[in-house]
């Protein structure tokens, strides 16, 4: 995993990501620089979760500010969270993970926090965080890819995410094997379905009668000569390479990144990827693909750097 | 097909849309209504077709301006042109039809016209038409697939087309049946060579030993209860929802608009796009999927709205 970069000068603030089993919190120096990283629980699903989300990320705040270099005090705060969720009204359109529906943190926010304190898309704040200081700066229409438990993607154009009301780079369910795994979502043949990381292992477990935990167990079987292994990794990269030639067909983006825990496998993943798209792509140029550089943090600096839009809004 | 609409007040242009085989003209007033839509064969293709077709524009129009009603004097000139076009830089970068690569429009209007002069590209242009007064307008985000001979959409971020270097909206190409109908770009089963309204011809020809001349007689020989006819019809809505779900998964559109011939079938195209779109989206809403509304000369109305930005910064 790379290295939490920095995210360059700036106001300090303090950046929280909000994930299925842990919230991380973490203050962001002047320099760019993230402080003690800490995780707390995520606090139980629920129709009081977003609150209990808050109230959680209010505790931890204090601790990170107390643990700033002397003369550093955050100027805002910010809030990366998963699900369905509209940047531009600030509202969690619907998290199935932690089981709201339509809640206006907006309004939360502004009632529970002293700081000026900004919520958003977990997968796009990661992205933002690699237009900004990993693969995907420099570039101005990008896909940034989250392969994890799930799929989705940050879509940015002209430098800019794309929101749609919080339902951009829903790819995990495009349909790429027709009459293939049953979804979640109740279709068949879905890349989430087919291509994440815990698909993956679903499928290596069910055709070799195994119990591995996760698909690098399954890439380390392939690489060990395992044929099933190898197998299910082909057609989820050839899953992947499909899912993403209509993007790229449509938004002939400059770059598409990979990022989560999947594209931890590096050259395993890209290398077919990278290849089948350059047999799909025959019109538009098939773009580079490339793995993310803004580390395991990513979606902490992507918070990060909307409370630093927040604050720098605020200042002038 | 739908009547030309009326562009709005804004200042007087000409407008010409460049197709394959002949050059439309007309000049539009300042109230927004085209006068006097003239045709011109296109020039044949070859190395120098470039600057053929803007000659053959220039010609056309002088006679185009005599017509204008008294006192209406165009003040800009806007040409829309297929291939791969890129707007932003003024660029025809490919266009196998009339055989140029990479010619500087820009700078071959800037020596070849006394009015300030705009290039662009033909999908883009129709598409600008449907969002300022076609089935388009009010999105933000949007589609505009052109089906005819060919494929392709006009993609709207924000309320502007992405152009990605001429290449955005090349959806022609979409892989949506592994190994079927062998496309002129080399693979099998893309988009264009399943659902084009030439493609359903072709198809329909060689299946049914028939000699049908476009899509229209197909879909008439399914309304008159050709199985053929019904099965070719059938593959063709489904190819076209199968590569629009991606792009709505990525997009999360608010309108996705079929303009071209194909998209004249109506309710025959539609009603079996929409509802194959709703099985295939089970996450991101299914937008409303509706026939174009600028009518035939969309393309032309588009290259007037470019001249009319051209004259309006000029003028500024």
């Amino acid at each position: 995993m790379s290295p939490t970069p920095s995210l360059g000068a700036g106001p300090p603030v303090l950046a929280f990501d909000v994930g299925g089993t842990s919230i991380k919190g973490a203050l962001i120096d002047a320099a760019g620089t993230a402080h003690g990283v800490t995780r707390l629980p995520t606090p139980a699903a629920g129709p009081t979760s977003a609150q209990a989300v808050l109230d959680a990320v209010a505790r931890l705040a204090p601790s990170l500010t107390a643990q700033a270099p002397e003369g550093v005090a955050p100027t805002a705060l910010g809030i990366a969270v998963p699900g369905v969720f509209d940047d531009e009204a600030g509202v969690g359109v619907y998290c199935e993970n932690l089981g709201w529906r339509d809640v206006d943190f907006r309004r939360l926010v502004r009632a529970g926090f002293d700081l000026p304190t900004v919520v958003g898309h977990d997968v796009r704040s990661a992205g933002l965080a690699e237009m900004a200081v990993g693969a995907g700066a420099g570039a101005q229409n990008a896909l940034v890819l989250a392969l994890g438990t799930g799929i989705a993607a940050a879509v940015f154009v002209r430098g800019e995410p794309v929101t749609s009301g919080g339902f951009a780079g829903e790819i995990g369910h495009t349909v790429v094997v027709r009459g293939g795994e049953a979804c979640a979502c109740g279709n068949q043949g879905c890349l989430e379905a087919t291509a994440s990381a815990a698909a993956i292992a679903r499928r290596y477990n069910r055709a070799r009668g195994a119990r591995v935990s996760g698909s690098r167990e399954v890439l380390a079987a392939a690489r060990a000569g395992d044929a099933v292994a190898r197998a299910v990794w082909a057609s989820a990269t050839d899953a992947l390479a499909s899912a993403i030639a209509p993007c790229v067909g449509l938004l002939a983006p400059e770059v598409v990144v990979l990022a989560g825990g999947l594209a931890e496998a590096g050259d395993a993943l890209l290398a077919p990827v990278v290849a089948r798209l350059d047999e799909l792509l025959t019109v538009t140029p098939a773009p580079p693909v490339v793995k993310a550089t803004a580390g395991e943090n990513a979606g902490l600096l992507g918070a990060a750097l909307r409370a630093r839009a927040v604050a720098e809004a605020g200042s002038r």
